[in-house]
């Protein structure tokens, strides 16, 4: 490629924002030209996210109006509060291509959306245009899409522990997601439930069957194979920053061994990078600050447990967002995203 | 009663031994006689546990070897490493109330200790003795007991939570357990998996399925009611000191919503101070260091989900010991163990 | 003493008035006739301290107005933010001693409380009432006291450890405290600083220089001795929920070494038995959730550098209060205050 | 450069080894022949460093005894423990570069080595072709040497906070540095002190005045400037896994504004990429797994306050180490080293 992609964050004081900050502004093939935060315009990006400081120059700008008039760019990043992407991307021009880390996109059926989102989709017939994000599992519908609705950090975390069963058609009967995430998952914003003094020791439960992620997780397993199974999830806080573990419960109709579970899994991520499997259990440690899904598995008989871990604001976020982002534009899948982690 | 309770622990240097000393240094209706730790013979047991600083002269010894003459006490404490106690508990005079910490005298079958502990029992003739100590379902046999064994922490967290849907017949095919334990289950002796680098920034799953408190969780449930289901258990470790937080999967027979469990509950431990009910999830922080056991519901269908919180050292070791000798020698069952929680 | 207390908290939502209701709800001596919290005002108490469910059925109200007909009243706490005990607790009838935890009256000369505080004292004649509460250098003042100003968190850990010196005349020129603190030294209420996702990996200084101890801190050293030294104070965030740790750095004008320094304080505090001296470090885990002060020392010459740890929200403040209170009416300096640490 | 450099680790196992591998298998000019781990010889580097599954086919090695022999190599880090680079490093072929992360090289005193190393020194001609390894204070002794002594990580967070205050001769009487450090700086060993469920929760000092980065620091402060001062140097122990932070209290000889101090770092360190002026305090959590040294102050008349904050692994371990062999190499002294800090 001779020149760099123009790109542009929407919404880059918040977790999502800096994440993507934090890949891009080292990414070999893009160059940022803005980054927008209406309650931050005009200070540098590195005073809000300290994390760059002598990294970049860049200053936060107010969206424009004249969104018609960014010809320029070649990608726009929206990490804007749900109910915000859905307002603005629809009014790009129609070569800018879009990566939305909102739920905004996610969901086909506007009704669905409607009652996980508490509003009303504004732009359901936009949303036709996009295609649900989770490299993995729909890289041959990425590459070609001009818009991406980026998955939720707990619907990556389940679908890639799910969907190398579900597409080859081994669950029986209900499956339980035990979820569990890092208070970042919170956002940025202090709120009781993310107050240092308390978050610290605590672990709790919240939105029991109730998380929004759940409908994009069934409709793309639907997509996947033929999913007809009760799903069971259930959410809960962990005092760290950053991290998802899923521990997913599944029936199998035969038994499945760990060993073998591992080797399907082998298989249906052959060309995928990012999945690394583990012996034993994953351990959110290991994918800290990376771009990695650690998948592990246990089995008793027909039961069989498969462990996912991976780092929220990157596989379940920005990461993941700059991965499709690669694949849309024609670059290696990994360009930007050999983000190590660390020991300890 | 006009004299106290002369009691000894046995095994005082371990973090069992440590919350023991801590509630029973304090405890209106007892003196502690001796504590043992062989390591440390000769110390200052404020050397050890420094909390205790200014709160007691006691210093450890060395166990004796005529166990036989230890006809003043009234009760003994063992909190030793597992295939101790029943080295030495046996010995003991018979007048000697015991309390195991340990897992030596919780299960009645010899094959399954040996299968789960990797060692033979040495004295389960003497197990026949031993009431299982999980005090809000067996108080009835813990009275008049003169040997007790002390549940393990994730089987108190697991039975609390179980034992009322049991002991009503409510459960449908398989249960599944989601269990997370605090970093010091793990004991007081520095391992790999409690570094504090690693372990701060960690979350995964360990023993898959084969945890050696599955037997006596199962051996109660059939105690308890008609236990003939499939259990799922699965332990994982939290980055944080105290706490276990256990989600129970159950699939009931019939609907049972979250309000009809808990008014389930509320009346199975109607006579049980140290069981709360709380409204949506507990947290492990609203229990850390005191006797209770929080539990909460969800539910969907005939989907139920119980949630169980206690501190792994306290409901789930030397507190729920000390419940027990407080009804084996006729105390109210609270003496001693009014431990307030902290908010923070 | 025939009958209890009545006491009164205002102000018991935050975490002081938190940790009084956890002291208060199970001392000896004391009934709390009402806690007040304009806007929780009708909710149980335990559903705002979630540790206290089982264990209270208070419920907070909102302040009267009627402030001069509590008769019935022989105690009230204020755990309010700086600047509204100075608008109540003055308007209480005469009889009704008064324990204010928040700075409004610690301070004797307006002018450096206003500088500090950043508002005028409305209530300066009434401030001349007041003892200032560091029970372990004031005890005789605060005996007789109608009213007492309990002191600072920081300043607590900061003047136990340098009281004995100052009284002695040891030291030469300036001292400089390096004083650390957990989150919840701010407050319940969340903020940017204490986030969790940052918060959890952060440490920092803040407000260099000019804490709003620091006044107090040089008061109560000229009450206790000549105090005309440099103070450098220096307050900083630790990533742990309860502790302040002072690391207080003295030029002494003769070498005092460590164990002279530990036996000059053992004379200084051979009442106190909330003051510990420990071999080496002091440390926050043994202290946290207690009323102690753990002091250690380090000497090199004419450096000496004593160490202090205390648990902000318990000697830091509604421990040390209820001290206060104990002393104020002839009860044991104790009572209600043998809050055990744990280990771990 | 033609061809990448051949560079070889020995110790691979610990942080520091970590450390190295995670920024050496992603540096542009480096090629890693071989890593050593003795006790892990045969196993793969990604089976003890789960971070790098998916990075590195490299497994550990058994340092061979031929290490004449070893011609190929361009380059040997040692991150081996105290007391066995100076053993193995003088046995390489002159023409090996070598880079020390332990002590052994870093005194020019063999006496000052075994008081504060415990142990005689078995090398201490060749300590002489040794630089000392603060790149930003002796970079153009680095350039050329053949052999570098890399900073202890306590060294570095001090050194960098006065080394423009001792070269411009601005400082009177006792500096005191309160230092703080993450558990990462006790190893990857399980210790008591890092044991999580105490250290968690702990806050401590511990070695006062005898720290053995102590003479380190004066050796390079004399070489810096005219260092006469007295030196009080406190380390304590943070309970986070990675950070330092030192609090530097100096005095001035003519009043210092923090303005003026940063306006003076600014120029000391023009060219020094990796140092950050920050307003206010730095932070520990905007420098973790980033090679950067951020520095902030405050004054108040002639008390300057120089704050200092590194990652104890990476500025203060292998990052420095890999900057320090950029420059011997002639790369860019930045060369593998943008690793950026991430918010949260």
């Amino acid at each position: 490629m001779n020149s760099k992609l123009r790109i542009a964050i929407f919404g880059g004081s918040g977790y999502g924002g800096s994440e993507l900050l934090r890949i891009l502004l080292l990414h070999p093939n893009v160059e940022i030209e803005f980054v927008t935060a209406n309650e931050h315009a005009g200070k540098r990006v590195s005073d809000v996210h300290r994390n760059l400081l002598g990294l970049t120059k860049l200053e936060f700008i107010k969206a424009t109006e004249d969104l018609g008039g960014l010809n320029d760019l070649d990608c726009a990043f929206f990490a804007l509060p749900h109910g915000q992407a859905m307002e603005i991307a629809p009014r790009l021009p129609a070569k800018v291509k879009v990566i939305d880390l909102s739920g905004d996109f996610r969901l086909s059926d506007a009704d669905v959306f409607a009652k996980h989102y508490g509003r009303e989709h504004s732009a359901i017939k936009a949303q036709a245009e996009f295609a649900y994000g989770l490299t993995e599992t729909n890289r041959e519908a990425i590459k070609p899409a001009r818009c991406i609705a980026n998955p939720g950090c707990f619907a990556t975390a389940t679908l890639l522990g799910l969907a190398p069963l579900v597409a080859n058609n081994l669950l029986a009967c209900r499956v339980i997601v035990d979820a569990k995430t890092g208070s970042s998952g919170s956002g940025a914003k202090p709120a009781p439930n993310t107050h240092h003094p308390q978050r610290s020791n605590s672990f709790y439960a919240y939105k029991p069957f109730t998380h929004q992620h759940v409908p994009e997780i069934e409709q793309e397993l639907r997509r996947v194979g033929q999913w007809t199974n009760e799903l069971v999830f259930m959410t809960h806080s962990l005092p760290v920053s950053r991290g998802i573990f899923a521990s997913i419960y599944c029936e199998t109709k035969n038994e499945v061994t760990a060993a073998g579970a591992r080797d399907l899994f082998a298989d249906f991520y052959r060309e995928s990078f990012f999945v690394r499997l583990v012996e034993g259990s994953p351990d959110i440690n290991w994918v800290k600050a990376t771009n990695f899904c650690d998948i592990g598995f246990a089995s008793l008989e027909r039961q069989l447990v498969v462990f996912t871990a991976i780092d929220n604001l990157v596989k379940g976020a920005a990461g993941q967002a700059v991965q499709n982002m690669n694949l849309m534009f024609g670059l290696d899948e990994t360009a930007g995203l050999m983000l190590m982690g660390t020991n300890p």
